[in-house]
């Protein structure tokens, strides 16, 4: 018997880097960009872009914030760092430090990158085509000079319902995108597509994709079964086995009581970690036991440090042992739709949790 | 006019000690042990445990995991730091070179902490009196050794339902800790209550409470007005201003859709920073003018790095100023209650963003 207290993180690199592969095959004739933002959704940007810049040969990355691309620099040192949410006063010195390229969204920031010019690479233009976010407007393009228009090196924008095949959205923006970039900058490189829109066919791929979530195994094309694999496991020690007699409550604010007696472990993991608070009497732990996978009911709330679940069914449950709350068979895509998310929040929440174990698989 | 990009958190040090001071005050027999597990609620345990020992002479401090007693070690030098989670292989290490004090919740794990003993440091027992999470159930307290029971410190427990003032866990609780304390043990130091039970009274009090939440400005007797002052505020640049045309959509999904034309900003902040997806289409953001505080409600859903809201009624909002998410008028509580959650997973999440730009108002 061993006795063990923490979490366990999993990130099987292999696997993410097939994804990589696998998605370059979707877009044979595009660029295939890796979306490292926000600590590559929580997976550790430096790590995931050396193994994709390494083994991938991928030169061309993508960031939100420039911090976030100073942090990646020196592990991809010639690859291209588009900025997602672009260049201000308060990120101008890191894109001449770290050689980064402004994605500018709008006349205001584009006037500031006139004006402070922090190296020589072309930023890119972010024009808005439907999602109503980040972009330039059509009466913003129109208002650009000739000279204006030179300065740019590439053209993006960004679908809002590309995980939705049918969507009249997916159409409506590429309509949009091909006729202001041919109207406003017919020789650019022009990127239209994250993950979900590469699954869409060729012609919403154009010149460069940008892979993010299914580079980590998130299905961005629910309506077909995943082609991708899995990239991160979750685990955490079971710290107590104990009996619940009938008629007594478990958690915060009593939220169950025992109709009937059971069995229950107390499992070292909970929100702090990052496990949704919304998956209180609602989600699931698992524990294997030769090639079945026994469910074990949440009861009550999650709490910051612990998780209290029902193993009255599951064979010998002891102290030590690892329950899994996320593997190849319970995914970010099902723990997200269990709490009432998407796998894209759930894996940026649990990715950032520094009292974790941290485990990579790297071949 | 500014360009800005990332977002500010900000920790006002001043009023988390003077919740200190106030809690002691409530507390007056009790010793005032400071809880600063899952880095202190996000905030830093390390800012937050040097500020309080060396301004509020905190002399006890309460962590989850062997490793965030590590983290504050240094900043706490003589101080009990105790370690909720307890000791295990996973830990071991940490308890002998950092001087950590377990908190021992079962008999295995009691077991290990014999067979292991790290330091001379006497653990701290935790009894279950009705929460079932960790901590000795009667029948393994009745199984423990005189010696056994020669080997604790103190002896704690911890409510379910210390919020609600005349929730009958409460009383049933105190009663089941009263009993089993002075069964087993009768001279030891004891600890009850968090933040929340501390409010309940005297009786509630005992030895030593353990003061987190409150702390960092949460309302843990939310039956009454929080007697604490707030601690953090949040603020993302707005990155754009823009018109929405009558019966465009908003942001992934297209979930919303404007009835009327709207003016709205892109501000730069989201799920990635932490502000929960639940708030899409729910929440809202502040810009302040004058003495008036205007909201903007937020549009579609909720992005990584990105936030829509209308700003149609608010007078001459621009590129570069700051919206403010969690301010004195809007906190942590009313955001959590937005979300669907609580106070405490939400300032978890919020303090891990390591993108984010960090101020530390110390006096």
């Amino acid at each position: 018997m061993s006795v063990l207290t923490r979490p366990i993180f999993e990130i099987n690199l292999k696997n993410l880097l097939d994804n990589y592969l696998t998605l370059k095959k979707i877009a044979p004739h595009a660029q295939a960009a890796a979306v490292v933002k926000d600590d590559a959704y929580g997976l550790g940007a430096a790590i995931v872009a050396k193994k994709l810049y390494q083994d991938g040969k991928c030169r061309i990355f993508f960031v939100a914030h420039a911090v976030e691309g100073e942090k990646i620099r020196p592990v991809v040192p010639d690859a291209d760092i588009y900025v997602l949410q672009g260049i201000g006063e308060d990120s101008l010195a890191l894109f001449k430090s770290a050689h980064l390229t402004p994605v500018i969204s709008s006349p205001q920031m584009l006037a500031f990158w006139k004006e402070n010019k922090p190296n020589h690479l072309k930023p890119m233009i972010n024009i808005e085509t439907g999602l109503n976010r980040l972009g330039f407007r059509e009466y913003e393009l129109e208002a650009l000079s000739t000279e204006d228009r030179q300065i740019f090196g590439a053209v993006m924008s960004h679908l809002a319902c590309g995980d939705e095949k049918d969507h009249f959205m997916n159409q409506h923006q590429l309509d949009n995108f091909t006729r202001l970039k041919d109207k406003y900058f017919p020789h650019l490189p022009a990127s239209l597509s994250a993950s979900d829109g590469t699954f869409l066919g060729e012609k919403f791929q154009f010149d460069i994709v940008r892979l993010g979530a299914a580079l980590y195994g998130i299905n961005t094309a629910p309506y077909r079964q995943n082609q991708m694999k899995p990239v991160v496991t979750l685990k955490a020690p079971v710290l107590q086995v104990e009996p619940l007699p009938k008629g007594e409550f478990v958690g915060y604010s009593a939220t169950y009581r025992a109709a009937s007696e059971r069995k229950i472990s107390i499992v070292s993991i909970g929100y702090g970690d990052g496990v949704p608070r919304a998956l209180s009497n609602v989600g699931k732990l698992f524990f294997p036991r030769g090639k079945k996978l026994y469910e074990a009911r949440i009861l009550g709330r999650v709490s910051m440090d612990n998780i209290i679940c029902d193993i009255t069914d599951i064979p010998d449950v002891s102290v030590g042992e690892y329950a899994f709350l996320l593997n190849d068979f319970y995914t970010l895509d099902d723990m997200g739709r269990d709490a009432g998310t998407i796998s894209y929040e759930l894996l940026s929440r649990i990715g950032k949790n520094p009292r974790k174990i941290l485990n990579i698989i790297n071949s």
